[in-house]
């Protein structure tokens, strides 16, 4: 089965450019098909951000890169792509970095530098964030930080590939991340892909595992880290900030320098995306914040492709890194 | 719709004895269908405790109550009975409490006055709560431990309900509480019948409600209670401690007294359920405790029917109470 899964987290297969669209691996549908979505114009690419067949910050990123050079090959106008795809998601900060690194050069070389870019970064910022994972560690991580949300390799996911290459890695717990199950559909399925022991485990459940000593790091990927490291990520992600440093754990944001938002200075000025509540609950009435914000005390280390930082952020995060 | 919710709460509705079957409706079809399940034995009885279609530590404990009249009114072997109810969950203690009060007088009447009883008791426990209630409360609660829960009224929705019925509350958060979404399918729909305002939200958003103030008391039920205040309820609970505490937000456990185990010394003491992993996800490798225990210490006031319980809880909590 692993041969299997693993072709679905080759780069090429997560988002690529073809000729006329941009076609994405529909994320909705994992784990039970791998289905491609060609997307053939800058409307129909912010329809598959918005509803998620293509998520995770760098991704999104990488894929609205895509859409930029599809819009620029087929004539269409680029500042309406522009718009179009800086409005589909508002939280992650990724997309509209890579849509100011298209805006100058829309081609299809510079947005396939883009995506390897993230890869390469990932690969980085992986080997970096390993040093910090302790022999024989319990890591527990939330939502899907993977390759599936970077493009390729993953974040969070990416340290834990790193630290399981060294040997550094006894268990994974995966949140199963609701409402949409990011964890129990697409963090568990690259576990699997990749060979790494894990289980999944509600959100409620992670508290209670901390409590029994059977955590020994917390790694989680972010969608916009403010100048100050106040960090945006996936709704739960706050929580167990909280519980890691309740219990004396290790509290790790693992990003691309893509991620780091220099206009943003803070947390409160993080725009958190609200969702429709029928993804909660269709009978009832719910409320569906996508995001949360880890205020930058709670956070151990910022790791990204540059190295690993730590407070005071402002002083020790690098700035966004430009494509070459 | 609120008319037809409410009929759904009535003691007798949620579990009776009629001559040949405890009849319980069914909360694995709530909130979709009002649907009665017959037990005609404690096997079956036993079943419907295990696959949670009767659910809630002080209602399992009246069902079986019931079921042990059952067993006598039909000359099956009360030891059998006693048995098989006993093993059918095994971290609520309310249900051994009822076993073992009607061991020597196996009656309807008694069955039927334990479950009187525990509805007055959750009457009593709403009124002590109400008085930690603060004006224009948000309050958050996990899990349903409504009417359903308790056989009537319920305990911690008691104290929402009586809070309430005082002017008090402003709005109630209601976790979903994975993996079964007690929250969003029982305490939501008892939330529509009393015409409470409330919202659903993910288990994982609660930390940025307490976060952004809009959370100013947690009231939680319990499984069961130990000897020191160490107290067992739904996967999640415990976090939720967590959160309030570092928050500032005051945490209520509301239980009756039969939820108290003087046998159980402390939190390690208990025993934690653990269900089929496939409750959380079907595909992939899952751990599923249904349980958790959030430790004396973080717990601002037990409340019981008896009045309002603070620590060292040791000294303060009551004995269980015996029936009439």
């Amino acid at each position: 089965m692993a041969d299997r899964l693993r072709e679905a987290l080759e780069p090429e297969r997560i988002v690529r450019l073809e000729d006329d669209a941009v076609v994405v691996l529909d994320q909705r549908q994992l784990p039970d098909a791998l289905v491609d979505l060609r997307c053939r114009n800058a409307e129909e690419l912010a329809e598959a951000i918005r509803t998620l067949a293509v998520r995770g910050a760098p991704a999104i990123g990488v894929a609205a890169a895509y859409g930029m050079a599809l819009a620029a090959a087929r004539g269409a106008s680029l500042d309406e792509a522009y718009e179009t795809l800086a409005a589909s998601r508002p939280t992650a900060i990724n997309l509209k970095w890579a849509l100011d690194e298209m805006r100058p050069d829309p081609s299809r070389q510079r947005a396939q530098q883009i995506h390897d870019d993230e890869v390469e970064r990932c690969r980085r910022m992986g080997a970096n964030a390993a040093e910090l994972v302790p022999a024989s560690a319990r890591i527990l991580t939330h939502c899907n930080a993977g390759g599936l949300a970077t493009g390729g390799y993953g974040s969070a996911v990416g340290a834990i590939r790193a630290a399981w290459e060294r040997g550094s890695v006894d268990h994974v717990w995966v949140d199963e991340t609701r409402p949409l199950l990011q964890g129990a559909r697409l963090t568990a399925f690259e576990m699997e892909a990749l060979g790494i022991p894990y289980a999944v485990i509600v959100d409620g459940a992670a508290a209670s595992r901390m409590a029994a000593g059977e955590v020994d790091i917390v790694i989680t990927g972010a969608d916009r880290i403010a100048a100050n490291g106040d960090s945006a990520n996936k709704i739960g992600t706050y929580g167990l900030a909280v519980l890691a440093r309740h219990h004396g754990i290790p509290f790790l944001i693992v990003a691309p320098t893509s991620t780091i938002d220099p206009g943003t200075p803070d947390g409160p000025a993080i725009p958190i995306e609200e969702r429709d509540g029928a993804e909660v609950t269709g009978r009832f009435t719910a409320r569906n914040p996508a995001f949360d914000v880890t205020p930058a005390a709670l956070i151990t280390a910022i790791v990204t492709e540059e190295g690993i930082h730590r407070a005071p952020f402002r002083a020790s995060l690098p700035m966004p890194v430009r494509s070459r």
